[in-house]
């Protein structure tokens, strides 16, 4: 993409009213534009990330054995009142009447809608194990929207749910899932602590919650340091993570911590991502029953499982940012490579960069090229405010040597290489 | 995909409330569960469809220059009253109050937010054109929801926005629209015929609906016979279509019509796509001004270009069915083969469906494995309920003789084949 083509509005100034680093670095990145308070307009280079985090929680939960459809965003109160939580739910519930003076909702999450669904097609043991899960818009009326899409109202989140035959089985779904989101995490180039959790609002007794390490976390995690030594790609180890110590603040008591305080490490955590059990809570009202092998009739034992998405595009920048701006993991840049010329006024130069461009696109690699006329150290600013993992800068040695010099972004590491060796390089 | 393993509750009966096919075929092909009034979850099968064609929607958007971004649902009732149409609009715009009692809507349509959003950023000629757009959910109370997503009142839709610095500028970007539009509709399997159109409530006067001929239509179209002869892989013959005569029942006027009797065709037609110039109906509101290269401020000239992307999957239905049930395009077609086991007792039959199914996978190609213990007959019906281009069926002549039988559902010609030369064909 030519940057001269695109829609990139860059801020040199750091927005007043945004508190932290993610906040102000999406908007000075042009990446969200606020709609108004806690909605957002997702600009072109904030879009790219979140379907690339989206496709990522997709392919995931898909190899894990999920089925993926869409319920709406539109809910109506009848569900909500046969589970009981339409009275419960509080304010954060968006209500409204529709034309007929029917009483809806924009749904904050969607046990109700997927049991009910669930339970009109489903009667027998052997459709089961089902794993169902889709991506789409909640929203949540927060009192008080803060901290961007860290804490917005309308927000994108990936909820599963999960449909067992017998308590056993649903405890294999799971962990299934518990494992799948470490891979997910992993993959988004993040540490994410499991810390064992009370199960809230939702009910049951198996429940975790997902914690990215940022200094900006909201809660204080206390986590055995042998998290940081996990291989996230050895089944092995990720079966080892379930036994290993982790507590939020409020749960952690250092007398009866059965990690010693050496092994033992303390940080920041903000919230990404919520698995629950919880039984029959919903498979009872909504009469989700299940035919067993034997002829006998019973609920269906059930589990919800959230990542946040829009969030997690907040989290991963407070995870990787530096005073320059954000430092993309490669799996979710928006674009790998930044091309920049940085001698917009000497034509060989210019067609030096143009050729890079064209060969960049054929090789299949994801470029955004700043062909704008502009002073190269305004350019560079821009590049290593949004963040993309590399930036190949054509300059004088460009023409001269026919070398261009690549920057990468994470640790600031230059070399000059001609454009083959680069391409092998970022393609392996 | 294993049937057994996916979740496709189709259905024998015809459902009685469904008043036209493609909602009966919906239902019973398992693509929808209705959720309430006009409101549907998609079930995977109709949610690989909508993906489908949001997809070619979106490459062709991309080709065309339009750049994607992504709105919220949810809108502030400031910005509406900001253009006027707040008091406008009517019953179909879904209203409510958020906690804070400040008046907000669900969107149906996006003028008023992206004229906001560039307004904030462009501000030069150098910028233009632009083309915006993104695919999101909007809401349309309709007074009564009905021909299932034909008529919803929760919907998908792409909607583009093209900002210009002068008329015959914004006069350019709605014709590569215009061509844009003929080429989704060809790419999606269909004859879309472009008729000249009220502006309606947005205003201006170039506009045209596209509308899909299909026995099911709500309008009557009259219509060059031309436009059957067009070849929509040549750009000449899509510029000749601007000039070819259509018009809606109301317009046609038989007296004064340029066509002759024996060359104008009448049809039925399902409006899928709108799109409208409009000048500075809202950049003048929003105060979207653009500098001119000779330093004088002019408001951005505007158009909007709608495509309903769920409305379509009724739509093609409607131009693509028989008495068995769907008939898919290939570009839209959930999976492209529905692969049958016919002798689920014979395990040679099994392992010999299995090897075919594992190689479909291997090649890329998109399978629905059907590889329950039912009957055969049942397991036909089923397929060509689905629609899927192309079925494959193992028998008895697979274990005998090494070939499986290929059924076309386009027109039902079978034929015997061995595996690698359907796999040439299909990928040919």
């Amino acid at each position: 993409m030519r940057l001269s083509q695109y829609y990139l509005p860059t801020q040199r100034e750091t927005p007043a009213d945004a508190q932290i680093a993610s906040h102000r670095l999406m908007l000075r990145a042009g990446m969200i534009y606020q709609s108004t308070s806690g909605i957002y307009t997702w600009l072109p280079l904030g879009l790219r990330v979140l379907r690339k985090i989206e496709l990522i929680v997709r392919e995931e939960m898909d190899k894990a054995g999920g089925i993926e459809l869409l319920m709406p965003t539109i809910q109506s109160a009848e569900v909500w009142q046969r589970s009981g939580r339409y009275d419960s739910y509080g304010k954060e519930m968006l209500r409204f009447k529709d034309r007929h003076d029917r009483e809806m909702l924009y749904g904050p999450t969607n046990e109700e809608l997927i049991t009910e669904v669930f339970a009109q097609h489903i009667k027998s043991y052997r459709d089961l194990p089902k794993n169902l899960y889709h991506t789409q818009w909640k929203f949540r009326d927060e009192i008080r929207p803060r901290f961007g899409v860290m804490r917005g109202r309308e927000f994108l989140m990936k909820d599963a749910y999960s449909f067992d035959i017998d308590y056993e089985s649903a405890k294999k779904s799971y962990w299934n899932m518990f494992e799948t989101y470490l891979k997910i995490f992993k993959r988004l180039g993040l540490t994410a602590i499991p810390v064992r959790a009370d199960s809230g609002a939702i009910g049951g007794d198996l429940s975790h919650e997902f914690q990215i390490l940022a200094p900006a976390g909201e809660s204080t995690i206390y986590y055995d340091k042998a998290f940081d030594l996990v291989d996230f790609d050895n089944e092995e180890s990720i079966t080892q993570v379930q036994h290993l110590y982790a507590a939020a603040d409020e749960k952690h008591d250092a007398a009866s911590c059965p990690v010693s305080t050496e092994n033992l490490r303390q940080a920041k955590g903000i919230e990404v991502g919520h698995i629950f059990y919880f039984g029959t809570k919903y498979s009872e009202p909504f009469n989700a029953k299940i035919t067993t092998p034997d002829g006998k009739q019973v609920f269906a034992e059930m589990g919800s499982y959230g990542i946040g998405v829009s969030r997690l595009v907040g989290a991963i920048i407070e995870a990787c940012f530096d005073g320059e701006g954000i430092k993309w993991p490669t799996s979710v840049a928006p674009f790998q490579v930044g091309l920049i010329c940085a001698k917009t006024h000497d034509p060989k130069a210019v067609g030096f960069a143009d050729a890079v461009y064209a060969k960049l696109l054929e090789v299949g690699v994801e470029v955004l090229y700043d062909d704008r006329d502009d002073r190269p150290g305004a350019k560079f600013a821009n590049m290593d405010l949004i963040g993309l993992p590399w930036q190949v800068i054509v300059g004088s040695n460009a023409v001269e040597k026919g070398v261009i010099e690549i920057k990468q972004r994470v640790n600031g590491s230059r070399q000059e290489l001609d454009l083959t060796s680069f391409i092998n390089q970022l393609v392996v």
